[in-house]
């Protein structure tokens, strides 16, 4: 079964805001069995809402849109579908409930245009929106399903998750999907498709094999479609293994998870905590690790120190180290490391030092240029890397090489 | 002038991967002039691409496409490319010295489909990447500029600003584009559409205004669009200064910049130095000032105290305090945010304790309760927050309103 996103505002048209909503949804009904087609951003103008609406309608059984939900006058979704579907609107007693409650949560006056919220389309089932004004709308219309939903996340997550995905599973007869990714590092995307090209050239059609390279990674990621999804799940770990056994040295993570969150657990399991000293990260590194649920198990927390006063002052990194060797260098990277093991008491720590730019490279030490440790159980290891990107690139790229330097180091002492 | 982005690529429609290519393209090319019509994120099969570049030539005259470039077996943008042109191939020398040079660089083999990486299609020009394998291409056909880029993000940023964006310009005759963003806190969107209905009815056709609610925050967006691009700047800058002088209490910030960068560039003016005490934000707040070049100037660093241990060592927090108050407590960020002003030795301090979520809630203090102190010259102030959402959008919610706090306390004691 298919599925289309259409996304509607002009925030997303000119670059105000990275659409997250859309690969929310698309992970959300992947998950279900439902395949996205395609994901469509459209401006607020009605002309142009239609045409998105009917082409999609062309290519896919369900049509889920965000956005454009709001009480002001450039929000014309709610108008633009009474259009499309040629209806009139209706006034929703449950809708205007959840209105009036919001706003006397709030101690707020309601107002004549507030009340319009509850105004929907004659052929729409209401989707009851615990958390903001404007309802979600269901429609069925020729054997298709159209879904509309505010465009702020966490309303349009609860109604994804309580109200859509429990509906689109009743409505449709869903098949399975299930993807697999495997994290590798140190081998560029053609000679990894070279090394697995035995593996690659054998899978049954209804298994695809991507390339997602990605800040100095590739990650493979397996696609299964059809069937019943146990079945599914054991064929995809099987061609996984057989990739693993490949390329065991290249393979840094081969379990299904985000790079942090699988260290989390390794270190979890182990019973190990870690802590961090961020220059050049600036608390990335530590917001990389603390999205996730139950990382506070582990992770004690660290020191994010832009200023050489605060490297010796919190992590004990000698004047002389930084004075000789500057705050970029293997030196004081060691001593910010070990300083964390020592000063916050845990296992672990992971120290970054570089120059994420665009300023502050010279001749020696170019923009990009990051030494990372990593201080453990029986000893403190280091890696200098040169990173070829932007300010915010090369920040994420010193944060995921850092914990794949950790884990590295924990694999060796924890084998 | 408009553009439309086809952005080709499953992980995207898994919801593997967020796009951020699209928004920080739409930025560039608005900065220029031009209006994106469309963003579509399709799959990679030749057929769902071909008709998403026959779609997008009827409403656009620059296509912009990103993604399906890499040397394996999945990615058939050239191909798809060279179908819609009906062209053949060409061996491109200064891409094959490219693919050469990179893989010198990494002391790697060259081998035969890394050579294929410099073959396009007979009718493009050639973009020369320095960052990767895969070269950019540039096509024009019946009037309209087709571009194709990889979707590597610092290879795809690089071509856009070197390669296309110049052409572009050289090729449309460009109309000016002026987007102006003043934040507001306080009043929800319908409230601010009321208070500033006198203003929004006598703006002319070419300005148009847009409510942009986020994380308990509405932005308002004016846009103008057509002839002069200074004469635009000063009529939009107009309606901004009516608009805040409507609703001064409610403006956060009027300069169109991000919130943090707008209070670090207050604080650099004064020479004024901050650090932060980070629990539930996890080290967030700390990555939305450091993410801005120039931030060292004013951001010293500061403490990610996940566990109470820390609390106590890195910032001095008296553990009678978090026994009797607990660690999500006014008594406790007020001495956290103290005892960073003292350790870090910054003018001024934030520091943050509060229940991200999904676990850790109690009757008392539920999923969403977030405590904010800010010490200052002065004095300390606070604020107790309860969140709606969910993990990751209390942690934004938290630092964005920790810096609206900051912000008061700045204007309050440097009027």
């Amino acid at each position: 079964m298919l599925a289309e996103i259409i996304t509607i505002g002009d925030e997303i048209l000119i670059g105000q805001i990275v659409d997250t909503n859309s690969a929310w949804i698309a992970t959300k009904l992947n998950e279900n069995g439902v395949r996205i087609k395609q994901i469509t951003s459209v401006s607020d103008e009605k002309e142009h809402i239609l045409e998105a609406l009917h082409a999609a309608a062309k290519r896919a059984d369900l049509i889920i849109i965000t956005g454009g939900l709001g009480p002001t006058n450039d929000d014309i979704t709610k108008k633009t579908l009474a259009g499309y579907f040629n209806v009139g609107f209706k006034r929703d007693e449950g809708a205007l409930e959840d209105v009036k409650r919001i706003f006397a949560a709030n101690n707020r006056p309601l107002i004549a245009i507030n009340e319009q919220q509850a105004d929907v389309p004659e052929n729409c089932i209401v989707l009851r929106n615990k958390n903001g004004t404007a309802p979600g709308m269901w429609f069925e219309d020729q054997s298709k399903i159209y879904v509309s939903l505010p465009g702020v996340p966490f309303e349009m997550m609860y109604l994804i998750e309580e109200e859509v995905i429990p509906r689109v599973n009743a409505f449709f007869q869903l098949s399975a999907i299930v993807h697999h990714t495997i994290l590798t590092a140190g081998l560029g995307e053609s000679f990894l498709a070279e090394a697995i090209a035995p593996i690659e050239n054998k899978l049954p059609a209804h298994i695809k094999l991507a390339y997602l390279p990605k800040l100095g990674q590739v990650r493979l990621r397996l696609s299964a479609y059809g069937g019943n999804k146990d079945l599914l799940k054991a064929e995809v770990q099987q061609f996984v293994d057989e990739i693993v056994a490949l390329i065991p040295e290249y393979v840094v993570i081969s379990e299904d998870k985000p790079l942090e969150k699988a260290v989390l657990d390794i270190l979890s399991e182990k019973n190990l905590k870690l802590s961090v000293a961020e220059s050049c990260t600036g608390g990335y590194l530590s917001h990389l690790f603390t999205q996730h649920s139950g990382s506070s198990a582990v992770f004690l927390g660290g020191a994010v120190t832009y200023s050489n006063e605060l490297k010796e002052k919190m992590l004990g990194v000698k004047t002389e180290t930084l004075a000789k060797f500057g705050a970029v260098s293997e030196e004081t990277v060691i001593e910010m490391a070990q300083g964390a093991v020592h000063n916050f008491a845990s296992d672990y720590a992971i120290a970054i030092s570089g120059i994420a730019g665009p300023h502050g490279g010279t001749d020696d030490k170019p923009v990009g240029t990051v030494w990372v440790a990593v201080s453990g159980k029986s000893k403190t290891i280091t890696q200098k890397y040169k990173f070829p990107g932007r300010r915010v690139q090369n920040i994420e790229r010193a944060a995921i090489n850092s914990i794949i330097l950790l884990l590295k180091l924990v694999r060796e002492e924890y084998a």
